[in-house]
């Protein structure tokens, strides 16, 4: 793997998933792989899990790792041209090129700004890091990606699964906050290149984006949706054709225990309870959120130990 | 040790005052205790010599160690049943049973809120981890507690004492600051089980939790109180009777090398010269404020000595 | 080596280059050197290359690193005999001594004030450090000086040169903020001690400290002092004389193509595009900023080795 921006840069998903499982049997058993090897994460936002997870990858893997948290103290200039006479500081040219004299890896996080569709979904931030950096670069969650969370949902899903192809529904549920639609599309990239039957449910007005659903059933009914699933995957996400605008907080799309049965509900975290999903479903056994958050460190680290067998070949 | 929240989860202090000490001269001979173990330090209020000393102490045993500041990026929620709707945006529930799966140990330092004291003497952050996390954790200062720092002091009193029973005072001073009174707490519950003549003193109105002061003696005479000293240990904290309020900053409170004439000076630091104490006495050989801060290394290392031990067997 | 504040504690200057370079074809040969070793960052200032690339140089010495953002959360006391009852929490002498006994080498970066010549003139908090730590202190940048930055610069002119005695041209540009002199101090400084042809052009009002700059060749005419340039060293600082003020936004300032001509061009980064260099200066061969910004590693790599050298000796 030469670099890890878009699910798409995986070449071979379900051997990935399987060497991941593999990795969570036995982590520390690469661990010569990444000496002298050092990762820097550059955070534009607050992290939790992609920051833990990703550096216990990277340390299980035996790789040094620096985090800079980036916002506030440092505007980058992505315009080509500009006079910068302004606020930014720095051209992405530059700091892109001197951080991989750093590195070995860079993984970048930087969300979208909710308010430019053209500017978020052109990625300028992580994809300006790809063009310039010359060395692999991860994503942390993008403006409109979210690839390890992704990686960590296939393997979750293929760890409960008892069944040969399983129901999977990516419900829309509410929220008090406009959120991006990373998490939803890169789940939706990621189910189109597994052997499951998957629906997508959420409101009128809440289509993501076509060309990442393509020919993915859609429907307005959560119910006819959620009927008989084996897998809930519930996520909030802000509209994408009225750009970045909340037009529901349909409280009736609150995930209940009575909607999803016996499905295991799966959730990316952090979660608001009794506004997504009540409390009742999140402390069932039927939950496997905590497992996902999990597989957050075996999918960052199957993503590492890959670039690193590049790099060393 | 299973956790180390309270003091009273150590189980023989003398022995553990004594373990500390042989690590002192030796910190790196138990380099291989810690590998492939990760403490994960979650700060929720800034921190200088807890940061250092117990990051240090653990690289000392081997350990990886992530720190986290959780302040304003990342508002947790307490409650039970709550709708999470408002400003919190995920529930202890989760975030502690996830951390923990990227830990094998957690540190956490919380302060008080200073204005309910229920909430605070409840300590519902730390209990929240320990209750919900499900592997050890470790109090880097709470609402009511600081038992690393208390465990420091014991170290410190056990190093510089002459005598077999030495006379140790615990002084209040004045600050311009209302400060928590978890430094006093757990220092007065460390030298009730230490072989001490102990006194507290403090002006009306600024008695500690009578369940931590228990039998103490505690004087409003300052003078009474310092003589004959052999340690004299100084701190501020606000009243907890009027709670988290200032009643006094009477300067005749301040430590002078007059007052403390030949006793050893002892503060958690940092302190506020020429209000908590004059500059005379911190310039002093009698001053051992260095020292302590030294032993917090060793206090913390100890402590994750011990518990490593109980997660190895 | 005992510390490294000023360039004047490298004592051998070109031996010091030449084993940089050494370093920079094997970065990992020392990796014992800094077994059990510590060195800790204080940033009291935003960091991006400096943090990076120090942090980069202890790993590859195998030390280990703690930085520590100081900035808001933190405010120390450097004056004597204060009463500090106000918003200073620590004094230095606590402070330094505390940490010294965490780290076995301290690094430090404070930027001035821009307001009071004097005091940023007397390096209060670098000295201070360096006064009380009791241990090898680091200058990541201070009020007046960036001895790091100036021995990479010293390391990429020695790279790059093809002349027995290079022309070499400190030329001021404009810039939109004030900014301190502390680069181009040490720049002039270190020019001072190679054997190259130096000369420093600015606008009239911009010199330099006399102190700093001695006999060194000062003209006001730009295209006289670019004339036959080998290395043209390009940045802004606000005025020594009016002092911490900007005099001068002068375009005709700015460094083109046109008037560097086959020279390399150097500068410290970040670097405003189009403001203090055009475009087409970067982006061609002849610019060297990324060069210089990796041998910030080897520079800080060799520092730390010649300290961590006298250390075990």
């Amino acid at each position: 793997m030469k670099k890890y921006t878009d699910i798409n840069d995986i070449t071979n998903i379900s051997q990935t998933i399987n060497e991941a499982i593999q990795l969570k049997k036995a982590p520390f058993e690469y661990k010569n792989l990444g000496t002298n090897k050092t990762l820097v994460m550059l955070f534009f936002n607050a992290s939790l899990r992609t920051r833990l997870s990703t550096e216990k990858a990277a340390r299980n893997l035996g790789m040094d790792v620096i985090c800079l948290q980036i916002n506030n103290s440092w505007n980058l200039e992505f315009e080509d041209g500009t006079i910068m006479n302004l606020d930014t500081s720095e051209h992405i040219k530059e700091a892109a090129k001197v951080i991989a004299q750093y590195a070995d890896i860079i993984a970048v996080r930087a969300f979208p700004s909710l308010k430019n569709k053209d500017l978020d979904y052109a990625e300028v931030i992580i994809n300006s890091f790809t063009k310039y950096a010359n060395i692999p670069v991860v994503n942390l969650e993008s403006a409109t990606a979210h690839p390890l969370q992704a990686l960590a949902d296939a393997i979750t899903i293929n760890e409960f699964s008892t069944n040969k192809r399983p129901k999977v529904v990516l419900s829309w549920a509410p929220h008090p906050k406009a959120l991006p639609q990373s998490v939803a599309n890169s789940f939706v990239t990621m189910m189109q290149l597994l052997p499951v039957d998957f629906t997508i449910t959420h409101p009128e007005g809440y289509e993501l984006n076509s060309e990442v659903t393509k020919n993915t059933k859609v429907t307005y009914n959560q119910d006819e949706a959620l009927k008989d699933a084996d897998f809930v995957y519930v996520k909030n996400w802000s509209s994408y054709k009225d750009y970045g605008n909340i037009l529901s907080q349909d409280e009736n799309w609150m995930i209940t225990q009575k909607k999803i049965n016996n499905a295991k509900f799966m959730h990316c975290l952090p979660v608001r309870r009794n506004v997504v999903v009540e409390d009742a479903v999140l402390d069932s056994d039927n939950s496997i959120v905590i497992n996902q958050a999990n597989n957050r460190t075996y999918a960052a680290q199957i993503v590492l130990k890959q670039i690193l067998e590049e790099l060393n070949t």
